[in-house]
């Protein structure tokens, strides 16, 4: 037998106080929880169950898979029509409340079997808003698990000239890579929140198919090996005067860095090397006024004048295809709040944990730029991710 | 620009015709199809958008990204209201119809997003079965991708003993063979329905780790390298006496076989040989009677006659905590149609790709057995992956 909570007693209070507080403001009586990442950000490991969390800070663990685990307030079940009476002997009623379900992760069918065995005589609400919000505000606990991951990270990359040989394609680098990020301890899977999003390990552009526009919602494009799934490297043989940008994953512990940074081969163009120094001032820029109370979109439009500045528009974060964003808050997931893009309604606060990648697409070269990540801590906000910064030759 | 369509004009009528006999069945009128895998199927390639089919075999493709792409009947949109006027410019009318959503994958607000832009006036029903039942009876063409990714898979997994070396944990020996198979063209992505399931590459079990019960509905278990990703190999030395079990990703076209081969180092139990033994006797005998029109679930009961002959019922398909299935539907994804468990309801067919995997886990040793992907032809079933069966020496 194993504990079911690997988190300490006090973090799973303040994280389950984070959630209800904002439950109380939105009226939502109980939670019930069954996203893996939530289900992860509660109890410190993935089990197949649900979560139920009150408004007054109790919460109660239903789990079906592993067989192996004891805890408090733990009751194992085969199916949700077996939650509400266990939850009568919790002191907990379901009937005439108001319940929140995941909206926004769960299936249409999954959805419709709670309501019917849990909520046929309450009110059901979305809560995902409230977790999410609840969950970009990263406690200090969880801000060491990414200092530690971006620690990992950064040493990884340090070592990516070393990687490469003569001749190698974009694809046969990312391999390379791969492998130094996993034998490093990288666990190897990017955590995305939604269905439509896909990618494998990382994301590696060489010259010109950085400009290949892609289905999904990433800062950049690529074709991929394969049309299933196509984004990142092709198999492009490196070149002189292209650069190799690499986006590559950087989760060591269940919680993710982002970072980004570009290579060259032999020589690099003026344009490209005007545009990756625009990148490092913006970061810079952005990161000097992310500051708590900042509205996220502020930091937008800070980019954006760095970009005009420079008479950059047409390359900003894609050149064919446009990616409508500079920035996104990650954690235990690679797309969490604060969003950097025109439109976001976040505003900044402390404990949010972001990556900032404004990238441009040189044709005939190829990518150009730096991603970070950064955490806005009471008195400063601070970089995570600080390998060198430049165009780095291979 | 490019054809947004990779598949031939015939192949990919046939596929809606397909979908579109189970929607007539169902009485769907129409179907609005928005799943990765479910646009791979219809296109040859993901795009981020959706394709409408109707009962009488036409398909209306609407895309968001990428940009760059052209084809009949294909209209580039922002946002799914854009959708009902286009598709009266294309002669179909979707008030008063009976409209099919994908309920099995849909999260619940981007359905009700869908049915108030598109369904206002009609009535909603469930498409995921429809869809599921086409896509298991998989086409000549798609028979030849998945054929394909046997071949490369098998290669790959010849190669294995050559990359062990004295000393190594799982993970040092999974992190070799992912770039084994990365190097051959392997697309490292396995793409699974539904959001609960999660997987690295592959899953690599030696020894007692085999034991460890998983939250994942998987045949197998192991703690995994973190909690985060509670599956798989856990940094295990390998050490005489025990068995690596390799289950490793062979996806190298958008299409999977699946296939695991067990390994030893030095010596191995009499049990585990007769478990591993009794393994390769059930893929055959389940496989010669795998035939169009038999029930799946007979062939799990029979896959448990023999367990129960060899007096092996509590190390079969796990020990402390046991998988319900010996088998499974793959294709665009790893657990697709035809079940092979107790309760299903699944009828073989000509065309059905089907992986069976009856494994065992000896206390002690860890985990034995094999797994192979089939395919039911007209005039047999055939094994897709082929390489050596016996256990071998690392």
């Amino acid at each position: 037998m194993e504990p079911l909570k690997l988190l300490p007693d006090e973090e799973i209070k303040l994280r389950v106080s984070l959630i209800a507080n904002n439950m109380r403001h939105q009226g939502i009586d109980i939670g019930i929880i069954n996203d893996n990442a939530n289900i992860y950000y509660l109890t410190g490991r993935v089990v197949s169950g649900y979560i139920v969390i009150t408004s007054d800070e109790r919460a109660v663990w239903f789990v079906r898979r592993p067989n192996h685990l004891t805890g408090d307030h733990l009751h194992y079940i085969r199916k949700p029509e077996q939650i509400a009476p266990l939850l009568t002997d919790e002191g907990i009623e379901l009937s005439g409340r108001t319940i929140g379900l995941e909206m926004n992760t769960l299936s249409v069918n999954d959805f419709s079997r709670l309501q019917k065995a849990l909520c046929a005589n309450s009110s059901v609400t979305d809560i995902s808003a409230a977790i999410r919000g609840a969950r970009s505000i990263k406690t200090p606990f969880e801000i060491e698990q990414i200092r530690y991951s971006g620690q990992r990270q950064e040493a990884v990359y340090r070592t990516i000239p070393s990687l490469y040989r003569p001749g190698m394609t974009d694809l046969e680098l990312q391999i390379e890579i791969e492998r130094a990020l996993r034998l490093a301890g990288c666990l190897g899977q990017f955590r995305i929140s939604g269905n439509s999003m896909e990618l494998f390990m990382a994301n590696i552009l060489c010259g010109d198919n950085a400009d290949t526009p892609t289905p999904y919602d990433f800062a950049m494009g690529g074709a991929g090996a394969n049309p299933s799934l196509p984004v990142g490297a092709n198999g492009t043989v490196i070149t002189p005067g292209q650069t190799v940008m690499v986006d590559a994953n950087g989760n060591f512990n269940g919680y993710m860095t982002d970072m980004t940074r570009t290579f060259y081969l032999d020589e690099i163009s003026p344009q490209a090397l005007l545009a990756h120094q625009c990148s490092i001032d913006i970061c810079q820029a952005l990161s000097d006024i992310a500051r708590p109370g900042v509205e996220a979109r502020r930091l937008y439009e800070l980019a954006m004048e760095y970009v005009a500045e420079a008479g950059l528009e047409d390359y900003f974060m894609g050149h064919r295809q446009k990616a409508g964003f500079v920035g996104h808050g990650l954690g235990i997931e690679i797309n969490e709040a604060p969003v950097i893009a025109p439109r976001s309604t976040d505003i900044l606060a402390v404990g949010n944990v972001f990556a900032l990648e404004p990238k441009f697409v040189i044709p005939g070269t190829g990518a150009v730029g730096i991603e970070n990540t950064y955490v806005i801590l009471d008195d400063q906000t601070v970089c995570l991710t600080g390998a060198p910064e430049e165009l780095l030759p291979l």
